[in-house]
């Protein structure tokens, strides 16, 4: 390519959505969006910039996040300006600044795109849209019931069964307590193991072991490796047996789930999928936070909430074979084609006709043979052709031909619109 | 407020979008993409981040259009990226790195949100979303007729009638014809004129002629003067025709339409509101131009499109009174209102099982007394109330609450939900 040209590729990280990508993407919006509808959640939105004192608000560890992991810039006036990397901060200070008259418990659900300055790999580019779905204002435990159970409901709607994924449940509440009950009783310490428990499935059994050790007496690290390596039905938690009530049983207790050192403090969960392909892949995750709004001046609101990729989840359809193929065909049912382009207004006239009958019709008023556009239509998965020569203007006779099925249906323009409506 | 604690309000001049005015937005994309889909459009995106490069590539307007009002910024590997100011660079680029793969004549729609770093004011946010819908490689005059027929069909779709707005249509190339039949021969002179007729309707008619003279004779002034202010019904115009012969007639020729000073190089057209209120303001605009991908290594395609803003829509919706009352409710068909937090998980059981088949609906797992629970509901503009206490769960019947109609059906709830299924 010469130096005088520009590059057609886009930007390092992000995705051009051509309209077979677009259609799966709207295909995955959408349906996350009834599903989000079937449960009550009311959708929001917000512009993707944000002041940078959002993210910088909540301690240190976000101080690393802003400057080294986000698209944080200087604008012309001199106010720092960052491309929102998640979207609780942006719904907090929402919720925050109308919380008197909001009507609590309140569902919202968003499907924001997100940034984040990192190395593009497989499923984590520079830009992904995310499903957020979030319940405030509700401290009772069917709260953290429903949240999961929309969770789970979504990935049924994509045709999805029970036995593909797995939703895994703690609770940092409890965690405290067990640790507590382990003889562990500094705070911090207990903060450090659940630290270190966010990295437990990425190194080996031994060296989280010997991380442990650094932090722990050798009786507490038997206790917590035990703990970690559990399996538990969760006969005991309310929330896994409301799940089960609801008839959720692909759930159990995992107490090596961190789900990172953010501002939960509750119950937390994950999905994985269970497909051998899939690398027992987190699909979602999210959890239960006291007070949301601490750094808005704002009453105190609680909440629970989840946040869903969708590079994981189309991964996901992908690798279940779950994608409808009519998902992803764009074109229309109807395609007009004019001999000539002599016949291109006339052509013009009778798609508005078929238009206004509710049909999606286009013209091919290109300049190429009549031969050569009926192999266009094919290709593009047009379902009707319908050639418009001098002869079909003169006699007002047309040919509407089904390019599946190779039949042909011949009459008046009213009669074969008629037809169309009668068959699609 | 403390200085502690961080403002609620967005980010300056962009706009936070709570559920009743996301509710709009949805309404105003929704039925732009099914109007450009029953033309046959394809949805087609890309990320907001572009390399700055793409919108230097068109010579020194541009350069000043980068560096004063667009969102630049360098990215942590030195390359310099810009927040999309408009969507035709996106989609040249597109086209063109697909351009041997691709089928023409290609109809592509997007609904991008764009940034532009002014000062904020009525209808020019910073970030808005806009509309644009293309037709690729098609050089006939029925694609310029298509593209104006899908811009008014656009507003019919909203309900809109053809006496609400007027289309005015002008031809760039018709303009230098004109301007050498004026003896104005110099095509340098020709753009300056140009460039000032997209100022025409800014200043006064005298600040006009005085520009004018600057620029041309005495004798050719009064010509330019008489063009820019012909009344011209378009009757030798085959854009013009070809319109009315698809039952467009609210449209004419306008000398005086400018469309800035960019890429165009035949027809152009604007959509202007005809309410008093609205004081003629643009809605659409667009036009033709002849070699789209001329800065990438691709070969020749033309173009002819339009680009239309949620904004001006909003506004255009609002004056005319077209905004349905329904569009605004975001809430579920049915609350269900368990009468203490102990009936809550039978709450969610309920609303699982009306859910699956089909019907919206949220459960009020607060803490409020009934009363409460039922106002909210009232408020919240839900349809139907159904209250869960232990005399309903004991005696498996319930009552479910007409709230708009005062009514109550009392049943069992399979008897119930298949009242619902038949008044929903």
């Amino acid at each position: 390519m010469s130096e005088n040209f520009l590059p057609t590729e886009s930007y390092k990280g992000v995705r051009d959505f051509y309209p077979e990508d677009m259609a799966i993407a709207r295909y995955i919006f959408d349906t996350w969006s009834k599903t989000a509808e079937s449960f009550g959640f009311a959708r929001y939105d917000a512009s993707i910039l944000e002041p940078s004192t959002l993210y910088r608000a909540k301690g240190a560890q976000n101080e690393e996040l802003v400057n080294e992991q986000t698209y944080t810039f200087t604008d012309r006036g001199e106010r720092e300006v960052t491309l929102r990397p998640e979207m609780t901060p942006t719904v907090a200070r929402m919720v925050a600044g109308r919380s008197r008259e909001l009507s609590f418990p309140l569902r919202w659900y968003s499907i924001p795109n997100l940034f984040r300055y990192e190395r593009p790999q497989r499923g984590r580019l520079r830009e992904h849209w995310q499903l957020n779905c979030d319940i405030f204002g509700a401290d009772h435990f069917t709260a953290d019931v429903e949240i999961i159970a929309l969770a789970h409901q979504l990935l049924l709607d994509f045709g999805a069964t029970s036995s593909m994924f797995e939703i895994r449940i703690n609770d940092r509440k409890e965690m405290h307590e067990i640790f507590n009950g382990f003889g562990i009783l500094d705070s911090e310490t207990q903060n450090q193991i659940i630290r270190l428990n966010d990295r437990f499935h990425k190194v080996t059994q031994a060296e989280y072991e010997v991380e442990l050790q650094k932090l722990i007496s050798a009786e507490a690290v038997k206790k917590v490796v035990a703990l970690v390596n559990s399996q538990d039905e969760g006969n005991e938690s309310l929330v896994v047996n409301g799940l089960k009530a609801l008839g959720i049983n692909n759930v159990k207790i995992d107490r090596s789930l961190a789900r990172g050192f953010n501002y939960y403090t509750g119950t937390i969960f994950e999905i994985f999928d269970k497909h051998p392909d899939g690398s027992s892949r987190s699909m979602l995750g999210g959890g239960r936070y006291d007070n949301l709004t601490s750094m808005f001046a704002s009453e105190k609101i609680s909440g629970i909430g989840f946040g869903m990729g969708d590079v994981t989840m189309r991964d996901f359809l992908q690798t279940h074979n779950l994608l409808p193929v009519a998902v992803t065909t764009t074109s229309p049912t109807l395609m007009i084609l004019p001999l000539d382009t002599e016949q291109n207004l006339e052509g013009q006239k009778i798609a508005s006709q078929f238009r206004q009958n509710g049909i999606k019709v286009a013209v091919n008023i290109g300049t190429r043979k009549i031969g050569k556009k009926i192999s266009q239509a094919a290709e593009a998965g047009v379902l009707y052709t319908l050639v418009v020569g001098p002869d079909e203007i003169l006699s007002s006779t047309f040919a509407l031909k089904n390019l599946a099925l190779g039949t042909t249906e011949t009459g008046t323009l009213d009669s074969l619109l008629n037809y169309l409506l009668a068959h699609s």
